[in-house]
């Protein structure tokens, strides 16, 4: 998807400012073309505010068709046919292309009751999410009234809205979809950052598989030179950081029994908020260690 | 084994103090024999000590028989048939009775080649092992010459001896052959200990299945009625202890986010003092936690 | 004060009997004498709940003349006179003797305004109190009604003579009167506890000097051989503990900057429950510190 | 003082050249003659080298010259009277226009020894310096020889230059002359940064008072506004952070002992490195603290 400029998007013809948003909200081009007459927009912020009036504003009908027109989750089925491609990379951002047999099975129990009951799709921001926050979602929410879940599923059309717009369009300000999992080791032994100790963060599954996100090593400041999730959602769900400090320790010929006291540390941790910074520190010696949630 | 006093084994005939002692040490009788004529004995230490005197003192020639009367370790063929009562004990005190395919297919590559070079079987302490350290110890002393190995063998058959002496005569003094597991629960946000914690101590392995070895509820002052692991030498090796805290903060109606941010603590540590003691407690808030090898 | 058993208080004679409780509450032998008819007494418990239903089963008239024969407390007049030994050796306890000129003009003017609201002395049990709480008691007590602080003079009346009949009287329970202060110091550093720390307790006070009121050196364990406050309560008020850690380190030679980055290491609280069990641990590296309140 | 560029001191006439640089060394103009002559320079940090090679590569006595054109130190005779207003400027920093009786003493007496063995002034960079550690400088230096105190007066005159050059010329590059004392308080019952905490910096003195240097208020991400000591170098001394907490939980409504079990939090730590970054945190619960020199 290439990128447009705001001022861009202010200043274009009707029809180019509705093929430039047509796939922001799913299948939907009436919302775009509304937008299009209540322009300029003094930011991104502005602009996606006028987009959730314009949808909060139509009739219901129209709302529950616009909720009809997004995908079933994870429907193998409909996946070879008509999902868009921000759907696709969307769904599998959340590893949703990559589930077990038991986490397919789930899937579909909770995706077909979530129909049968309430007519319509469950919509989900997935970027927001891992596969375990999904299902529990899922299952919350499969108690709630109609009326509730169609309020809940216009949020979700919000946010997943918000992200593509995120990425569609250049502006001044910012919307606030991003947030932040960022981690620092300090040797309490010299008191100063520790260096070269490898890292790993690992999502941790209930049903499926656990896997590894995202591998670094810390820097000169004890510091990844990335942070370990940005720019994009946290997805919530639970996670463990891992930690290897028995080499760093021999490498400075500090004494070590065999085996080591402490080597292999794993900080497990749980993400409920997608757009906060979440900063997990290690604080450690050969002989002790601690953690928290820092900022 | 029912047990005996040292006064009884002190005053007793010859043949009830050799009978008595007899397996003490594996098929090797005469090591009470010379024993017996060296009463009375003060202590269980000095028992101990008189023991390994009579080994030190044999002609190499039997030293070597000593060794040899030993059986392979995690032989199944020899488990069917001549081990001794204390020996299955012993390894089966280790895990050695359930190992997986891979772990009985390494045991017995080093076994093989540990009696291919050195002509007489590997001799340990299991007690003072799990399955992942013997296999260790193994590859260590593999690369020992034929000498070193005599020594560290009748070394282990010290240990050995040490404890079924321990088990066997009741005494005043103690043989320093016990170490001890421990933890500690303390919930700093309210400075007090945190009872109703449910902990698991899981043995880790590189080759096999982890599993659980004890479990427990920290009680009113945050500890646990028993030592993790207690009356018996600690085995060498890496283990995990595990807390849940999210429940017990939910019970005390501390607000916690969903899921909550620390619910499944993970200490991970390894023991390498068999004979030690081992404290590692764990500081406790919903934000943050500490750990330390205490006291 | 000579102890005497309970047995033999339930044994003696009537007259004894009252003449060995005589001083338990201040002037006032018609308590002994109503005691002495409920024995036998199972416990020094059953004992002092019987002297309590006592005082509380008095006439208001008879509980007033009690509260009335209670010296003023710190009144340098009568201490000359007619204080008893036990009053005298309570009132030391907490420095009462050793007021600076400031202190004492703060304790005239609440004694005098507390006498005069009032038309008794302000009773407390002042070894549960530093100089600087039984100021911050007298401060909220004096807001209170009359009715409140008869109640108020009848509980401290009550705690004052369980220590005095804690220190006459020989049982096989005990009255829960006494609190406990302890440290320990762990070296993060090498995972075991620090021997040979100096530590200090002082009392601190907000008008008055600060006290030293301990000095200890720790053990092989990292503790004090006694508690730094024991057998007796813990004086209710604002304390530091210090801890001198750098010649320690440069014992172990360890590698310090110069000056050291940690060496007086002052940790600051206070107690609030005089029966209680305060641990107020150090674990320590030579650049990192924490301390908690510990069971 | 008026700042100046590098570029305009590189096109400079040599008349003001020199002129513009006259104080950077104590009445030594010739040494700015001779850079002048070295023009033009590519930053501040190959200034500052050339300028020391001046100083290195001039004859004995005219390095000795250059010495003995520095002030004593605290001197209150010489104050009056010939002091350039950069040494008033520097020396009042380290609280020298501040001794107390007992302080002015030990400098005097040292200042003379120091004078009387070496025939020369002691040279120091007070702004690296608390009052008591120049004196412990003092002591130090006064046992070397005149050899090494020769030297180590002309590196004291590089630190002084190189500072005063850093105020006095703008340019690109930076000479690393500054050091940063930071703080950051995270309440861990919360997992958030804490705001609004009252913080104090006090310096310690062994000799003369403590006195407070910097005040300032916790913001929202939990530290301080500006650095508590920043954009020069950190004078090595022993230093108190002090941290109010109790007020801070008692607004939030957390439920506290009374007295509060922590309120007054001291942290006490020296600083040795003048140019370093030194962060001292602070993580808080109601119960239990901890610090570390952090980064």
């Amino acid at each position: 998807m290439s990128q447009i400029s705001l001022s861009n998007l202010n200043g274009a013809a009707k029809a180019d400012f509705v093929a430039a948003l047509a796939n922001v909200v799913e299948y939907s081009p009436w919302i775009a073309e509304q937008l299009a007459d209540k322009r300029p927009f003094a930011g991104i912020n502005q602009l996606h505010t006028a987009l959730m009036a314009v949808i909060q504003g139509a009739d219901p009908d129209v709302q529950l068709a616009l909720i009809r027109a997004h995908p079933d989750l994870a429907s193998k089925t409909r996946r070879a046919a008509g999902l868009t491609a921000e759907s696709t990379n969307e769904q599998n951002s959340a590893g949703l292309d990559r589930l077990s047999d038991a986490e397919y099975a789930a899937f579909e129990r909770v995706n077909n009751a979530y129909r049968a009951k309430f007519g319509f799709p469950y919509i989900v921001c997935v970027r927001r999410h891992t596969r375990d926050s999904v299902l529990r979602d899922f299952e919350v929410r499969l108690r709630n009234i109609a009326k509730t879940e169609t309020r809940r599923a216009i949020e979700e059309i919000g946010r997943i809205s918000a992200l593509r717009l995120d990425q569609l369009v250049i502006a001044d300000d910012e919307l606030k979809v991003h947030g932040r999992l960022s981690t620092h080791v300090l040797d309490n032994q010299i008191g100063r950052p520790a260096a070269g100790i490898p890292v790993e963060l690992v999502e941790l599954s209930a049903l499926g598989e656990n896997r590894i996100i995202a591998r670094a090593v810390t820097n000169a400041d004890g510091r990844t030179d990335q942070p370990l999730i940005g720019g994009r959602p946290l997805p919530i769900g639970r996670y463990e950081l891992r930690f290897s400090t028995a080499g760093y320790y021999a490498e400075r010929n500090v004494q070590l029994t065999d085996p080591p006291f402490l080597d292999d540390i794993p900080l497990r941790f749980a993400i409920s908020e997608p757009e906060g910074h979440y900063h997990v520190p290690l604080l450690v010696t050969p002989w002790s260690y601690s953690t928290y949630r820092g900022s």
